[in-house]
């Protein structure tokens, strides 16, 4: 059996090969999508969730293809697809694929945690595929996931094994970008007099200890939101082997220098997402009336982004 | 514009109509179909996840055909169906529109939740609908999804929204059944001095008390596990107005003396969940070497389930 490589050891090395820390969000909306892809599609196959699909398809491919050569990960968050059911999901396992044939890891966004027995699911859509009478098939072809660990331990080691098996990585929720992320996850603890968020962090670099790889990661990730620049300093010094997955970066309101603290000293430990600012750069920055440059856009944006960050991490 | 009925109000009536509080979890996995399914799927569609949708989708409407008068409703996981890819999704789909066309609610489970622009979309794919170009379709047809607040209320308001516009409703996690759900739940805040499930359980009663039905209860439901009993008891008296929903009667170890703390006075306020127990009941019970009688031993299951959990509330 061939030995996988290690999730962050392919995660330090892409990062090297392209002196980035860019990571692109591909959440696709209908009511922005280009208006020649819309115009085209319902065309096609008329006001239908198939339209969406196919739309949603081309869309990410182009950015795919402007963002390959300045950008480590693509993050699809798979809501965007869900809401247009099975035709929606489609779209995002052809999505997930190109993106890993062009080179691109793929960080699926899906947040997704239960217990055990059904979290075992969870790990194998997603990760380590399914068995159809001994033969194994990958629906979606994803490098890593997202997880929600407010079920505990048993809500995360289904992920862990097949991380393990297959040369995968997750990146649990620690501290989220949105307003009000507070609301549960800065509560102290009596007992330990730390935030929720502060725990999560020592569950998250104690589920990982024992998977180090080559570069001093291993593979259970932290999503640190950017807009929290001094928890993320402080969660960078409670995770000193975790890659930090930043959200918030962009259009949430982060700059380079509120996730900079998410940076080791070694210039890696985190890749730094942009959604809505990279891939729908084109209804700033067109010079086409129908959209159609919005990849050369989004490959504009994406490589501002790359130097940006640049900036404030050591390479 | 029709008024739908509030959520809280048909759970109520379709408890008394049946006279009775049982939610059959349908977790279909294909090493536990009978034998009959998997030959005549396999033979049509070849070892495919094309042929693991259909027999998930011809099984499940069996078991709703067998369950339909005894349940109040059903609980279909998509984690199993997920893990299949979108042909996985497609047969969600199908299950959840024939529960609702024979009469039952529908609650996927589905534990979602994201930062407010994300959860929209969430909110569209289980309750509200998504428009295109100004036609609204209902890809999923649920009344309910689950729904995980690691990351607070904006993370909850999109599902708020849609319940109050379409009749809908949500079950939020607050107590889980898994074995280490006390990991984070269990943890003492220091300035409440209470458990993070009571701060949930608060939350909870908050976000739904300005949509309290006719019944006295709101839509913005809970998840307590039936295997916790001790602070079923309490988060009972924290959320009076809250309707309860138990998993882990049966196969994760429940019974109904465990469960009895869920119900309110008034013998409503709860739906307790089997989901092995009743669906795999032919694997035990079964008359024919095929399976082809699990939908009689499912209704046996539901059936005896359902005069168990009467023993404990009043109605």
């Amino acid at each position: 059996m061939k030995k996988h490589p290690h999730f962050a050891d392919q995660l330090v090395e892409a990062m090297k090969a392209k002196d980035s820390a860019v990571c692109v969000g591909l959440d696709p909306r209908w009511d922005r999508m280009p208006s020649f892809l819309v115009n085209k599609m319902v065309e096609e196959h008329g006001q239908t969730t198939r339209a969406v699909a196919y739309a949603f398809v081309e869309f990410c491919k182009g950015i795919i293809d402007g963002v390959k050569d300045v950008a480590v990960a693509v993050k699809p968050q798979i809501a965007f697809f869900e809401q247009y059911g099975f035709q929606g999901l489609w779209a995002f396992e052809e999505v997930c694929r190109y993106a890993a044939d062009n080179g691109l890891l793929v960080i699926a966004d899906a947040k997704r945690g239960d217990i055990g027995s059904t979290c075992e699911a969870y790990a194998k859509a997603f990760l380590g595929g399914v068995e159809i009478m001994g033969e194994k098939q990958f629906p979606v072809m994803a490098h890593s996931v997202t997880v929600n660990a407010y079920l505990g331990y048993d809500g995360v080691s289904p992920f862990l094994d097949a991380c393990g098996e297959h040369g995968k990585g997750i990146f649990v929720l620690v501290k989220t970008s949105n307003p009000s992320s507070g609301d549960l996850q800065d509560r102290v603890t009596r007992d330990e007099e730390m935030p929720i968020y502060e725990l999560m962090a020592n569950f998250v670099e104690g589920w990982g200890f024992d998977h180090i790889g080559e570069y001093g990661y291993h593979f259970v990730g932290a999503v640190v939101g950017a807009t929290y620049p001094q928890e993320a300093k402080r969660l960078r010094e409670l995770m000193p082997h975790t890659f930090f997955l930043v959200p918030g970066y962009g259009a949430q309101g982060g700059g380079a220098e509120d996730v900079a603290p998410c940076f080791n000293e070694d210039g890696f430990g985190a890749v730094v997402n942009s959604s809505r600012g990279i891939i729908f750069a084109y209804e700033k920055n067109g010079a086409t009336k129908d959209g159609s440059d919005y990849a050369e856009c989004a490959f504009d944006a994406a490589e501002a982004m790359r130097l940006d960050l640049n900036r404030v991490r050591k390479s």
